[in-house]
């Protein structure tokens, strides 16, 4: 399928409600709005509740989630606030659950559809906000009066896209596109295709507004949102995914196909070929299981990250070709491909200049004591002293209490399970492994 | 000894000639200008012969070289030059030889003297010279002119601490500090003990001179020759060698001593210990042994250099520990301290940024190619590709075409014998494996 007319037929075919499914969303989405309304009425509140987000604008995909709003007066105190976000949830989905994010709300299914009730406060301009959801119903006013209709279904596509290519949501497993940023896209660029074509020009900096630009920002892309200047649109987009993002454009743009949105799921490898593979590689490839902290996704995935980075420094010296992670049941496991699993005993230390203070100091502590030196390199003293820790176990648990990890890894450092990736291969997911082992870009499976 | 007045005796003791010795090496010098003299009036050339160097300028040691210099007029063309140099140094010592720098001279012993008959340009102000000596003469007039007689002592005292420390002479072997350099420190420091309370207190830059300063030099130690401000006297002077003399400085002020002057020769470790000493490092000690190129001594040494630099490009992916140099009979040893022998089959390799002319080519080269990828990390692409050659030997000959060893060096890359230190055992002198292996200051050996 080569036509791009023909692709994003069948694209919207498939992620684009039918007309009667749209009508049983714009039922359901009437229905929960009177039932809050009722509720906050019933408790003689001030406040409204409204609808916002992707049904909101429009712009939603099939089986959409539905976000109501509870909006009360600023003097509200913030503690009432948050009970009766919950209060007035449970009495319109009693079988629903509290979520807590910076804030809790309310989310349970209601007709088949999963909906979010979420209270906050009714301000007149942004820059009023109290707490961080007030800004939302003003991206949804911005996006209502400002898409044209015939732009929908652009929105659509682009996030269908953005989906195949794992990279739609802002959430910190993804640290992709937003809805509202995929919005903001479609406004600055006019269509699907010309996203495409101007995104395939980004390079290093990515700097976009509409209408009048704002405030500086250091991230990869930066859209500066319309309805507040000084904040930053897309500033949950890392490197990688705005990268991501330029290079599927342009291999889209080069040949486009269906797979870029519908694309085929990695077909695991064999336990024989995962082996074969490794082996080949004549590297070695170390687990290390933790025990997954019971915390939401948005703080899981930044703590991984920390993580990671904890393990691939302590454990530099023995190579670092590649990492990679898999959170599977109630384990995370990290895995790291060193070049080596042994370090020699001699180790290379720095000293001070020799015209330094310190550097007496230094030829005593170290005089008899070096396997070889003190010496002078350059301008510096050095010696060759003797490693105490010279495996990845040795290494690992001398250094491991003076580096930081997430948070709630530094609570599980006695906790950790490790060895060599052949200890683990019958627990690990044989997707993630393939995944891992033989990277393919999702519309290239 | 810990009085420094004892050890200034001490030393001068064994330096400094004694008034017999003083009157055999002038009585020599007298006679060899003399002999010079007759020889040009013979030829009725226009010319003089004159005594330059440290016998002219009375800050030698014992028993030391005599260098006679013979001046010519600025028409004589250089073929000429060159040849009455050696025809008349021929004539006064038969037995001579001709030595070939920049320019050639005759070497030869004459009364028990080393000898050198050295032809130049008579010019009247140094900025008019030719040949490169054609300075000396005015170095010698420089320092007969301001040196004291009294600081004719600390400058061999100066001299004698260099040769101990292993850092006197600007000839590429040693990179330090010349006669003449030594002699400048004198005259900007006063005396030798002064020489040393200033070098303790050298850092990075060093910026010398005497009366007006001249042009900038990067070199590690800079003294601007009094003859010429457009000549750093010290330009030979390395990194290496600078740092010692501030480190041997500080250590001689804080505890003097005539080992400094004097130091003990290595005292070699038997065979078995050679072994223990290398088998505790856990690390991988490689030799390559070349031919040594039939090359004067200053061309040799920057070539053994830039041959070790090269090696250690070819095998930094080995982890360069150490290495050292053994230039021992008619071979040239490169001994490299490796901390592994093999590398793991797989290779990272670093592509474009994604947004670039030549990620498309990048791509479609590697795909389907490479071990892994290619993918995106932050904003480039990179693959995994299988590394053909993954031991020394093989990387080294697949690499040592493309690299540049020194000149002559280039021409031996056939005759290359390596392997592990343990096939060079018996042949490699082990006063020089002793060094390679426990460093030690010469003072404190």
């Amino acid at each position: 399928m080569h036509n791009e007319q023909e692709i994003r037929d069948y694209v919207l075919r498939r992620v684009k409600p039918s007309k009667e499914e749209d009508e049983l969303i714009w039922n359901t989405a009437n229905s929960l709005l009177n039932r809050a309304n009722e509720e906050i009425k019933k408790r003689n509140l001030e406040g409204d509740a409204i609808l916002v987000g992707s049904v909101a604008k429009g712009t939603y995909l099939k089986n959409p989630d539905i976000d109501i709003f509870l909006r009360f007066p600023k003097d509200l105190n913030k503690e009432d606030l948050k009970n009766l976000g919950i209060e007035i949830g449970k009495s319109i989905i009693p079988d629903g659950f509290a979520k807590y994010a910076e804030h809790p709300y309310w989310r349970g299914i209601y007709n088949g559809f999963e909906v979010d009730i979420v209270p906050c406060y009714k301000i007149s301009k942004p820059e009023e906000k109290i707490s961080a959801v007030d800004r939302t119903p003003f991206h949804t006013e911005y996006i209502k009066k400002n898409l044209k209709d015939e732009q929908k279904d652009e929105i659509r596509l682009l996030k269908a896209f953005l989906k195949g290519i794992e990279i739609y949501g802002a959430e910190a497993r993804v640290c992709g596109f937003s809805g509202y940023l995929s919005e903001l896209l479609i406004l600055k660029y006019g269509n699907f295709e010309n996203v495409l074509a101007n995104v395939s020009k980004w390079r290093k900096k990515v700097y976009l507004h509409l209408g009048e630009g704002g405030k500086k920002f250091r991230d990869p892309v930066v859209f500066i949102d319309p309805v507040d200047p000084n904040r930053n649109a897309a500033s949950a987009v890392s490197e990688e995914s705005k990268s991501l993002f330029i290079h599927a454009s342009r291999s889209y743009i080069e040949k486009p196909s269906k797979n870029f949105f519908f694309p085929n799921p990695t077909i695991p490898l064999s336990k024989e070929k995962i082996k074969e593979e490794i082996n080949k590689r004549e590297t070695f490839f170390y687990v290390f299981e933790f025990p997954k902290p019971d915390i939401i996704d948005d703080n899981l995935y930044p703590q991984i990250n920390r993580t990671m980075e904890a393990l691939t420094k302590i454990l530099k010296d023995f190579g670092i070709i590649n990492t990679f992670y898999i959170v599977q049941n109630s384990k995370v496991y990290f895995l790291i491909e060193l070049a080596k699993t042994a370090l020699p005993k001699v180790k290379i230390h720095e000293g001070p200049p020799v015209w330094h203070q310190n550097s007496k100091n230094f030829i005593e502590r170290w005089r008899g004591k070096a396997l070889r030196g003190p010496y002078i390199k350059g301008y510096r003293l050095f010696v060759e002293v003797q490693r105490k820790n010279t495996s990845i176990e040795e290494v690992l648990f001398h250094n491991l209490p003076n580096y930081k990890l997430g948070k709630e890894f530094d609570k599980l450092k006695n906790e950790i399970n490790l060895g060599e990736i052949w200890n683990f291969m019958e627990k690990l997911d044989r997707v993630e492994l393939t995944k891992f082992l033989i990277f393919k870009f999702p519309w290239e499976r």
